[in-house]
């Protein structure tokens, strides 16, 4: 019998032929010594497997290694290292609390959790402990090795240790699959192992740096009604620097969060009563979406769009039509429904976009080709019923208010409408200083059968968006699946400055909403034509982007977005009459002030106002008062000398003119 | 046996005493002849009865005559009027066509119906014939007597009749009671009668004026399994010259009708699709709207109040607190009830007011006696579920957008507060030009238990509401039972030009919801203190108040609220450049301008300009243009003469900042 071959291919497209059983190892050896050194993993046809799994068929073949080609950290490797980081923990926990029962420890996106069963009560005053004893594991450098039982030969070895849950995860297992188990070190029965699917990193010094990270309360697969838990959280990374690094971001994330700043200025709250993820904009957070509905509302006026606003609510006709109903019902509110005092039965929905309404205005009306493109624009508040668990603040909720504008436009206007649409989306983060994002064109997952419309409508569309993007000569990804389901779209992803990114604006273009509601157009040629709609939306929603922002600036909002943009502090007693005339001044201009009048000190009343990151503190001291000036201090303890007020008031009008 | 006497006191408060049995005819006549001439009818403690029935006990005593003191017409003179030429109307029909059965035929409001049985379709191609009928009818000066027989021979002899509507309706009537009939005539089983209640006028001739004005369709008892009636709607005046003013009213408010002016103007629609009485604000609309909203947003900013921004739903549990539910099910929208995919159970209700959502805000952070008061506005979007058969246009819809604020004070500060609310109620009407209003000082109905709060509390409230109202010198009335279910209120009842009042400013006190969601501050006293809310809206709703705002002005709103204020025409092509030139001029100055350049003739462009109602027409012909001129026409046909471009500019400005 001849030696079956295998054929890999690898990234840059060159093939081989292996041996099969060749092992991912022996494959990585053969290309390089230093790949072989480097690699934790491989990837075969996108699964990953550990470097000692024999290869039995070929395909496309990847080495993962901690290092992407360009240095970033691979996101395949830190997977594999921190779901070996999981079972060093638990042999930890293990050789320090022999009787701890292991549950179940997968790998996160940021890390890895253990849950298990241990009457002692961990908190984290034991993770030093801990962390000492995965040092050592770690040190040790042993091989996790894998090795499978058939499924009757592996449950009857796990009810032989007596613990019940790796039993049950074992029962929930592929009937038709072995199991598999992974054993730390070379001597089975002796050395720590557990029921594991893996990958792994192929031995425990691999991990370069790790470190836990909080301890909560678990149910075994859920279960409240079962015995609580213990879950471990943790992280690891290839080198102490990585780990470090992610550290300080988390810590920065935390001073930035918006949930906590939002509370501290006072921006907005969330009240149980009310709902869950549902925002109720405090004064102060107030005045920073009236600042941006104002940014926006000049905006549009100056490019022709019209104000329209509309109920929120439709009836479910109206969804169906659209085809909102029933696809999307789950992440929709449930339904009005009831019957009218009248008798008439009657069902509405809290709506999740503003589109059919604006769609009805158009409809209320006969349209010739010389009123179009007829643009119509609304802050609509939309109601999405999100999971609960997914809520966050102000960046995952379930009442929002988009900045929403929807354009009927010809055939032959398409491209001029969505060019100046993209237009005003950048033109606006440029105001707002965003200049790191990208952009992508979102298409149909063509095997999905979850759009609305015909396939040639669709691809007349997504050509119409590629060109666009194109001509204008902005660098895109395109991303199929991620179209809306009436159409193709160009989402805008900023980059804030933790790294992290968020979806902003988009832009879509529709032919399928006028179709399903046949809206018309007379032409030139006096028939009748269907327009095309554009959906776009600059800022996405009004709670999003703020409670972005929030995070962007730590509440160090720009002069003309403050909340409250002055305070006037007296040095003593005497000034206060001098201070009160200063704002009153300042009001009379249009700035939010506040005043510092008490009898605190003034090193007292600087702190204060740093802490409150209000962008400008007035002084007023005896000189001041004589000659009628203040001594101005900036945000982040700037002293910016002595101006006249007027002079002060000239400067500040410029900032908040200039959005600087 | 001694003569039985009763007592009368009269609206003089005079008292007298009469014979038991007396009748109203003759207490009229004791008083004086021209009363006794005048009278129609007579009110007992507050029942009105025939002139000709004799009086048992004594009371409070009115004489009805056709006018009041003051000349007005008098409400129930022209309803018993109407009730007589209710019957006049019937006795017509049966004259012109034997077979009809008579049904129901009340008097209403404006006039009265006769629902019948008849197989002829009457049209309104048939009133003149039966107006004349009943003229003969009125000009026979027949007296209406009232009799009465036992129920049971009543009941014999309706059945003997063969009216089987008129045998139902006696089998409805009150059990104890004898069954009444008015005699039209002195022959009775020849002349004209009908069974009825009363009261009439003493005979058809004391019917001054009448008409028919519309032929319908209706159901007994409002029941659609029965056969289909006819309904025939008429109204009847003291005098032609009285009928006349109603008639031309009526044709003036059809002309003003904003729901006929809302579709040629473009300014709402309504569509099936989104739901009965639900406001689509169409872009010109939004215009007066956003300008309505400008001008209240710059008021409140002036007087400290703080714009927030919140959900339009609330948990069943924060109305079930505030105590909207479940008392106010029957006028809300029905819950969304639903189970979550996380399995949660949860239950939300679609706003129906504002006031809870900005308690949560106010309960959000603790607050110090030294930030009261606190004043959050919004123009927040409410939801209630009105019948749809009283819905109409945007004066009476299911959605509204009320400008709303609620003040939390001490109580201190609450005259203070409410006279300043008071005080921005006026200056607002004042703008507008609305000078014709007055005040309704709303209490509760102490008989009734829809409202919440201890009585004791609803003292103090209801003084210090009417010291207020003294203390401005608001000329007022006080109404028991119309206070909200929380507390008193002022309302402002506002007269359009047609003479009909319409409910628009309110400002109410609150010292009940406080309690309930027991809010707090702490006092100068360092100890917690309940605040004192007070709940306002100047408009009241936009979508009521633009209603009445486009039938006030018919359309012609002034300079600042039209949605189109300027439209610039050319006499012939040569000045289309010229002509255009102005329009951009216009545009970068902030006016909303159309254009009228086509080949039309400048006859022509004049009417359609008066036909839409735009404030100013600016013609460009061959000398404006090369003046740099306009020849201005104001709406209603006003030459204006002709004015350099900059000078109409700098004059229209002054227009729209005045708010004329």
């Amino acid at each position: 019998m001849p030696e079956e071959m295998i054929e890999l291919t690898f990234p840059d497209g060159s093939k081989r032929g292996y041996k099969a059983g060749v092992t991912g190892a022996e494959v990585a050896a053969s290309i390089g010594k230093r790949l072989a050194a480097d690699a934790v993993a491989v990837k075969l046809d996108g699964r990953m497997l550990d470097l000692g799994r024999p290869l039995c068929r070929g395909g496309t073949f990847t080495v993962v290694t901690p290092r992407t080609r360009d240095g970033n950290l691979d996101k395949d490797a830190l997977w594999c290292m921190r779901h070996t980081a999981e079972h060093v923990t638990t042999e930890a926990l293990r050789r320090l609390w022999p009787e701890t029962k292991l549950v179940y420890g997968p790998a996160l996106e940021d890390g890895f959790y253990a849950d298990i069963d241990l009457d002692y009560k961990i908190s984290v005053g034991d993770f030093p402990k801990i962390e000492a004893e995965m040092a050592k594991i770690v040190a040790e450098n042993k091989p996790l090795t894998r090795y499978e039982l058939p499924r009757e030969e592996g449950l009857k070895k796990l009810a032989a240790e007596g613990n019940p849950y790796k039993l049950e995860n074992a029962r929930h297992a592929d009937a038709d699959q072995p199991l598999s188990f992974y054993l730390t070190g070379t001597r089975p029965g002796q050395d720590f192992e557990d029921l594991c699917t893996g990958p792994h990193v192929p031995s425990a010094g691999r991990i370069g740096a790790f470190k836990l990270t909080a301890v909560a309360g678990a149910y075994f697969r859920g279960d409240e009604a079962q015995k609580q838990l213990q879950r471990i959280y943790g992280t690891a990374f290839p080198t102490q620097r990585d780990l470090d690094e992610y550290l300080a971001r988390i810590e920065e994330a935390k001073k930035r969060d918006h949930r906590v700043i939002g509370k501290q200025m006072g921006l907005f709250t969330i009240s149980p009563l009310v709902g869950q993820g549902l925002i109720l904009w405090m004064p102060k957070g107030a005045i920073i979406r009236t600042e941006l509905q104002n940014l926006m509302q000049s905006e549009l006026l100056k490019r022709g769009y019209m104000p329209v606003f509309t109920p929120h609510i439709g009836s479910i006709e109206l969804y169906r039509i659209s085809g909102h109903f029933p696809y999307y019902k789950d992440s929709q509110y449930p339904t009005l429904k009831g019957e009218g005092r009248e008798g008439e039965r009657e069902e509405y929905l809290l709506r999740p976009m503003n589109c059919p309404h604006h769609i009805q205005i158009y409809a209320a009306e006969p349209h010739s080709y010389r009123d179009l493109p007829v643009r119509l624009a609304e802050f609509g508040t939309v109601y999405r019923y999100e999971q609960s668990g997914e809520l966050n603040g102000m960046t995952r909720v379930r009442g929002l208010t988009q900045d929403d504008a929807h354009l009927f436009c010809t055939q032959e206007q398409v491209e001029q409408e969505f060019q100046s649409t993209v237009a005003l989306v950048q033109d606006v983060f440029g105001v707002l200083g965003i200049t790191d994002y990208r952009v992508q064109v979102s298409l149909r997952d063509p095997k999905s059968n979850k759009y609305t419309g015909e396939p040639k409508v669709w691809d007349k569309a997504e050509e119409t968006l590629k060109r666009v993007a194109r001509d204008m000569k902005i660098a895109h990804d395109e991303v199929p699946g991620e179209a809306a389901f009436y159409g193709p779209k160009l989402d805008f992803l900023v980059k804030d400055c933790l790294g992290r990114e968020w979806q902003l604006g988009t832009v879509q273009l529709d032919y399928n909403l006028p179709e399903r509601f046949k809206l018309e157009y007379i032409g030139a040629d006096n028939v009748r034509h269907r327009p095309v709609m554009i959906h776009r939306a600059p800022f996405g929603s009004f709670e999003r982007f703020v409670g972005i922002l929030i995070e962007h600036f730590a509440g160090a909002f720009p002069l003309w977005l403050s909340p409250v943009q002055i305070r006037v502090a007296n040095i003593t007693d005497k000034q206060e009459e001098a201070a009160r005339r200063v704002v009153t001044q300042l009001r009379a201009e249009g700035f939010r002030v506040e005043d510092d009048l008490g009898h605190g000190k003034i090193n007292a009343k600087v702190a204060e106002a740093e802490a409150a990151k209000v962008p400008y503190l007035l002084v007023v001291g005896a000189r001041e008062a004589e000659a009628g000036t203040v001594s101005v201090r900036g945000r982040g303890r700037k002293d910016l000398g002595v101006l006249p007020v007027a002079e002060f008031i000239a400067r500040a009008k410029k900032e908040v003119a200039d959005r600087k």
